[in-house]
């Protein structure tokens, strides 16, 4: 016997640290950036759009000549040797495109770009190697006004992305005020650059280990629960204290009691001085309508590194609970601030910039949270085929529905009535259509409320003469084909 | 003299075939992929995304193990060793989907997709290796129903993307129709693979070459203009006479006639009269909306290789000539039609699957030569900045006009007037809005219509008075200023 030669079958798989979205969450997502999209343009911003690859020095990664240079980004070599690397932000391509072509934008130079960007990372749950961030930036605006503007513009996209005022705030914070404590603690020196990062490290951690972690953890080092140690950063007492004082400065509902605290402690530092007065500038510019959403908040470290002055996190503040009924931790929804470094590595010359990045998927995620209805799928109505050579009479039912605005398509899938019914089913379809050779001589067609069936057969034992009253099938006539499907639609609306 | 070291500026340019969209173009593409997306949700189909990498055995590629495996696809090697490749079309990814979900998926699975497809190529003249796809395909939906479903889809989105009824046609034609004609010619065989190629390489020349320039490529070869020689296939007089007369079959505006036509010539060929059938009963259910926009036309040969029956194309019909007044070619604007095969790689089974594919980016250039002025940009009005500590009023300026639905920011560059008003031209504003301290001291504001101030600068030599009547530039209370706004706009609209 011959022996059979085996086909090669690829495995079907989606590869590691991605997903496939389908469906309600597109949706979701797609009317969620939409809404912010019109707030950005109205604003002044453009849209821009760079593409997925940019050239690898030109995003600040320089990838060593080795076998793997994939460092934090998805890398790879171009026919003419150059190497390019799947952009990891928005931000490093609006630097390369600002600084190609700074002579003929306007400037300040407003755009606002939506898109994925692509992480070379470990995944793990819930995190991916790409996902969907939507930045606006001021490329040209100096301090403070325009730093003003963009807090501002984050409430308002904030609450435009569907998060009402009440339910969120943007937080608050400069560089400079954080560079001002560390003038004080004497450690504004070049050498304290890891000290300096210890220490904010450390005083990331106040909101989880409240004062007496964080004392710990500047001073002697901390055990946590499961015995491991923290090496602590060792500072003397006195500078605890003021760290301390500084974290503790920020008074929740009262910004301005949070500036005096502030300027209590750093008024002698020019970095801290200047950082206070720039707070002080937003806080008098912010609009009215957002004056309650947006709070001084010196606790905001996270990022602080990356950024040259005021610095924004929104956050999501409303309780959520997961499907099974457990407290959901919201926490930071975006953030952004000033990087007045950003073109300079092309052009040498310092331009100032300040812009916003919104955490697309994490808000996403906890808007479904909040309204889990939203995230259920809403299926076509389904017109079922009966009779193969019907096929253009079904098309027209579904055309009229759609004429009205419905979702409707013609089962396509074959002659079989009970797996005509059963995709029904898997699609969420609201209602089937059914018109077979009774029904077409008689010039009618049968609607079958299909959520009402639904519920009858949950509840079909107790109650099974209410289910002869409220028929979930009935017979009317084709021509009231739009209108009774309407109407049985409405009735679950 | 220390030497001074030299910082590394890496130079700020866009990769080799990829550019950067800013604006009007953008908006102009989001809007027609609004409309687009709208018409196949309310047929039923929902929105998929898959990632940009897939893994390269599932895309069908099969690299080599060597240095250089980006052949026509952007591939990587994941921490793992297995190759990534960025995708090239949006049909590879669904059938990875469809084969790692089927069984939780209804069956036939109708899902349309949105996004950037990237080829590894070389760039030209507006040919870019980023573009984007807009895509919906029927999984599981054999023909002839879901065919006719998609040709009269493809109509339907056609027309909503912009373009009239009178000015597209879509074109149908069948892969069982050409191999039937290849049986009539004796070359079904396997092994005139290679022919049958050639065969369809001379036919796809018959719009530009006439059935002369087609008789030579199949028969002896043919020398063009410049004395370059194509080799010809060599055919018999007969056979030629035979492909000749199947091309002349198709009768414009005269599907039945077309039909009549390759019938007498195929009838006598199994797959040429089950493809005539097919076409038939397409034609049948075509909605009598749709029935004017599509026609049978057997000179459709692209991608035949590729599909296993029913093959569409759209291609725009009138005339439009580019920015110098030269006639434009504007063609096909996208594809589609039935490919059985789709996901037997993966399952060893055949599903029945068919889709189309709209060439958003043809599309849209095509439009933008139709209506120049939709690309015009529509810039915001700019509230000038003259005093820094006015901005809270300033902004309040903006925020009221952003209220009343405009576009409206205002100049955060700084307080020189001269580059505040060339901001205002390069950002294309209509409108300047001007409160310096004398408005601000009599509560007034003027308004400065650019627009009126272009022109007038142009005809400023031969009409001098008519500026006078018309100021370009006038003062008004600050409590009018949405209405003033709003007035001046319209007298440009």
């Amino acid at each position: 016997m011959a022996k059979k030669q085996k086909t090669f079958r690829p495995k079907a798989r989606v590869p590691r640290g991605f997903r496939d979205r389908l469906g309600e969450e597109l949706i979701a997502e797609r009317e969620m950036l939409a809404r912010i999209s019109v707030i950005y343009e109205a604003h002044g911003f453009d849209p821009l759009e760079t593409p997925t690859l940019e050239y690898t020095d030109a995003l600040g990664k320089f990838l060593p000549d080795v076998d793997r240079p994939n460092e934090g980004v998805f890398s790879l070599q171009d026919d003419d040797d150059q190497w390019m690397s799947m952009r990891y932000d928005l931000t490093a391509p609006l630097a390369r495109f600002v600084a190609e072509n700074y002579d003929g934008l306007p400037k300040p130079f407003r755009r606002y770009q939506v898109g994925s960007v692509w992480r070379n990372e470990k995944p793990g749950p819930g995190r991916f190697r790409q996902f969907t961030q939507c930045d606006a930036d001021s490329v040209g605006a100096p301090a403070p006004h325009a730093d003003a503007e963009m807090c501002a513009l984050f409430a308002e996209v904030i609450e435009a992305a569907g998060v009402p005022k009440t339910d969120f705030i943007i937080r608050v914070n400069n560089r400079k005020i954080v560079d001002g404590l560390f003038e004080k603690l004497g450690l504004a020196s070049l050498e304290g650059g890891q000290t300096r990062l210890n220490v904010m490290r450390s005083m990331d951690k106040f909101d989880r280990f409240g004062e007496e972690g964080v004392r710990l953890l500047l001073g002697p080092g901390r055990k946590d629960d499961s015995g491991d140690f923290t090496e602590g950063v060792k500072l003397s007492d006195p500078n605890i204290d003021a760290v301390i004082s500084f974290l503790t400065s920020t008074v929740e509902g009262a910004g301005q009691q949070t500036l005096d605290n502030l300027m209590s402690i750093l008024s002698e530092t020019d970095s801290g001085k200047s950082g206070i007065d720039e707070l002080i500038e937003i806080s008098r510019q912010i609009p009215d309508a957002y004056k309650g959403s947006i709070a001084v908040d010196c606790s905001i470290i996270r990022g602080l590194e990356y950024y040259t002055g005021p610095v924004f996190e929104a956050d999501l503040t409303f309780e959520a609970t997961d499907e099974k009924g457990r407290p959901v931790r919201l926490g930071s929804v975006g953030g952004g601030g000033r990087y007045d470094g950003l073109v300079k590595r092309f052009k040498g010359v310092e331009v100032p910039a300040v812009g916003i990045s919104v955490g697309v998927s994490r808000l996403l995620a906890a808007l479904a949270l909040k309204n889990p209805e939203s995230a259920k799928p809403k299926g076509p109505v389904v017109v079922l085929a009966l009779e193969a050579d019907q096929m253009p009479a079904y098309q027209e039912m579904a055309a009229e529905l759609r004429a009205a605005g419905l979702r409707a398509e013609v089962y396509l899938g074959g002659s079989n009535f009970g797996k005509q019914l059963k995709y029904a089913d898997k699609r969420a379809a609201p209602i089937a259509v059914i018109q077979g050779e009774d029904e077409r001589t008689k010039g009618e067609v049968t609607i079958k409320d299909l959520i009402l069936g639904a519920e009858l057969s949950k509840k079909i034992e107790d109650n099974a003469e209410w289910r002869e009253e409220q028929p979930a099938q009935f017979a009317i006539k084709r021509s009231e084909l739009v209108e009774a499907v309407k109407k049985t639609l409405a009735r679950h609306a």
